[in-house]
């Protein structure tokens, strides 16, 4: 480990270059307690003292979780790492580093002319994002493979005692979300339509052209935002039971919430803030928004907005019922179930 | 993260009766440090006072690393976490939790009336490795792959200031290896016989059967055995100045660890350790032995085993002087530059 910028691997990959490169790039500290970087065995980091480690791996396949023919490179290095770092959001912690093991095909990572690889652009998307949250690339592996997949790692730090858990919700305790829902499966079904229907055969390598009118509908979709910030406040303010990340969808994610807790929820239909473009079934359900769910004490004063990011309250934590559903949805029409329904991937 | 046991990728595995016997064979903390493993967002582990953080990934790829239609599933599972292993114990770090990322077909996660799904073997090797050294498995990912894939993240600690390093040998020092070198190549040469030529087309999911009597024989390349015990042993007694683990094969790693720590190599060609059944090329460029390579100061006294392993010493390091090889090879017929020449995988 650390990229053993020397292996065999590496060298199969023709990448020694851009193993350096990436190297160059990532080597900063960053007072994020990473002593050691790539290049040893192991990446070496330390904690401060009362503090406890977070760590939370996502992987991500091509024709799965990203579409080597519908997303930008950029896109697929950014979404990576956002999976990782809304995970560490949805605790509370902050990033002290990621990890990266990527296996890729050949040919992406060959530069072509004066076009940069696919692999340097993959690694611009994900390094920005890091950048905005302070977070170091710390290490990783590279392999050939036949596929693209990405496996990445996040470690982050939290105060002892103050992690944010899935399983605090209590009954009485108000619902809340972070910005808006559905806008990533808005975004998604804006995309199916312009990159038509899957190619057959081999993957083209070249994603659709996408129009500016349409740049900022596709946002929520390739550049989903962890909401680090929000979760260290919640940590920092004591004002959240419990919390979880968007990431299947909150009709699947509730549930997850309901079931760690031993809880049920109610969620109110017209409080639910629905994104620009989606509908409220992609609110309901669609997945990948990275928005933060949490729940609070009923006398908790939460802010209208958080380092800049709205928090409306949805709905509230019930006692279960044997019978009733774990999670209801109240609307004009009155009470009913929300079942489960979760993110579609691409396959 | 956690293995979400609710979420949609474990859920199209048919998998949720598999993930929580998983969740039922791994939440055992052992003192290690880890408070909360599978089911949350991130994994939690507290390290000790004075302690730092050590931390790894591998990527093992279908094709690649291991052959389904070559290995048992027990193997593959053992031979993923060791690659992890490994890497700490090169460090002379105590393992504290690893956390498995794993992308399958689907038919792998299938039982077939009453023989037991792949998954389930693999995990199999994979657990009883990491009981034998305390490593609890705090969490990863799970997701539907067109190709096998396993990214192994092992998190360790090391007391602050005593981690072993591969930069840092000096010039006067000896070069040193734990047990025996080549025994996985020759283990891996004896597999090829014995499993024919590569299948064509789709991979058949059924490896040879090994034949009683080369068990053995095959038990370096099936079963490396990481060396954790050597290199805390190490640590402790402060005698080591550098170290890394031997997964590309003597002739390439020494090469990383002259040029982390600025220096030149001498190899004593009758003193190289070459494990039954090996030949001495076997011994210098075989790959994933997983012996620890060490340097010690000269006066250094190592004893000739370390927990029921054999201590050799190889060699020494020298100053490096242009237009002389980096790693020099001496043998009865004098000095010849010893070139790295790498592990070769299945591909």
């Amino acid at each position: 480990m650390g990229i053993k910028h020397g292996s065999r691997d590496a060298v199969r990959l023709g990448e020694l270059a851009l193993l350096a490169q990436i190297r160059s790039r990532t080597g900063h500290s960053r007072g994020t307690g990473l002593r050691l970087g790539i290049g040893d065995d192991c990446a070496l980091l330390r904690l401060k003292a009362g503090e406890e480690l977070a760590v939370t791996t996502d992987l991500s396949i091509a024709g799965r979780h990203f579409r080597l023919d519908w997303h930008q490179p950029e896109a697929i290095g950014h979404r990576v790492l956002a999976r990782g770092l809304s995970d560490l959001a949805a605790m509370g912690a902050r990033p002290a580093a990621a990890f990266l093991s990527l296996g890729l095909p050949r040919e992406l990572t060959v530069a072509t002319g004066r076009r940069p690889a696919w692999v340097e652009r993959f690694y611009d998307g994900l390094l920005a994002l890091a950048e905005n949250h302070k977070t170091a690339l710390a290490g990783g592996d590279l392999a050939e493979s036949p596929i693209a997949v990405a496996d990445i790692v996040l470690v982050g730090a939290v105060r002892q005692g103050r992690v944010l858990l899935r399983s605090g919700a209590q009954i009485g305790d108000l619902l809340y979300v972070t910005g808006a829902l559905g806008g990533a499966a808005a975004g998604l079904a804006r995309l199916a339509e312009i990159a038509g229907p899957p190619s057959t055969g081999k993957v083209s390598l070249r994603p659709p052209r996408i129009p500016r009118a349409l740049e900022s509908a596709l946002a929520a979709h390739f550049f989903p935002q962890p909401r680090i910030a929000q979760g260290l406040w919640l940590v920092r303010h004591k004002l959240a039971s419990a919390a979880l990340d968007l990431s299947d969808g909150l009709s699947t994610d509730l549930a997850h919430l309901c079931e760690e807790s031993g809880v049920a929820a109610e969620v109110d239909a017209a409080a639910l803030p629905v994104a620009d473009g989606a509908n409220p079934m992609q609110a309901l359900n669609g997945g990948e928004d990275y928005e933060l769910l949490f729940t609070a004490p009923a006398t908790a004063r939460l802010p209208r907005s958080i380092s800049g990011v709205p928090v409306t309250r949805i709905g509230r934590i019930v006692r279960p019922r044997r019978g009733r559903p774990q999670v209801t949805l109240v609307g004009a029409r009155g009470a009913e179930p929300l079942v489960p329904l979760g993110w579609e991937h691409f396959s």
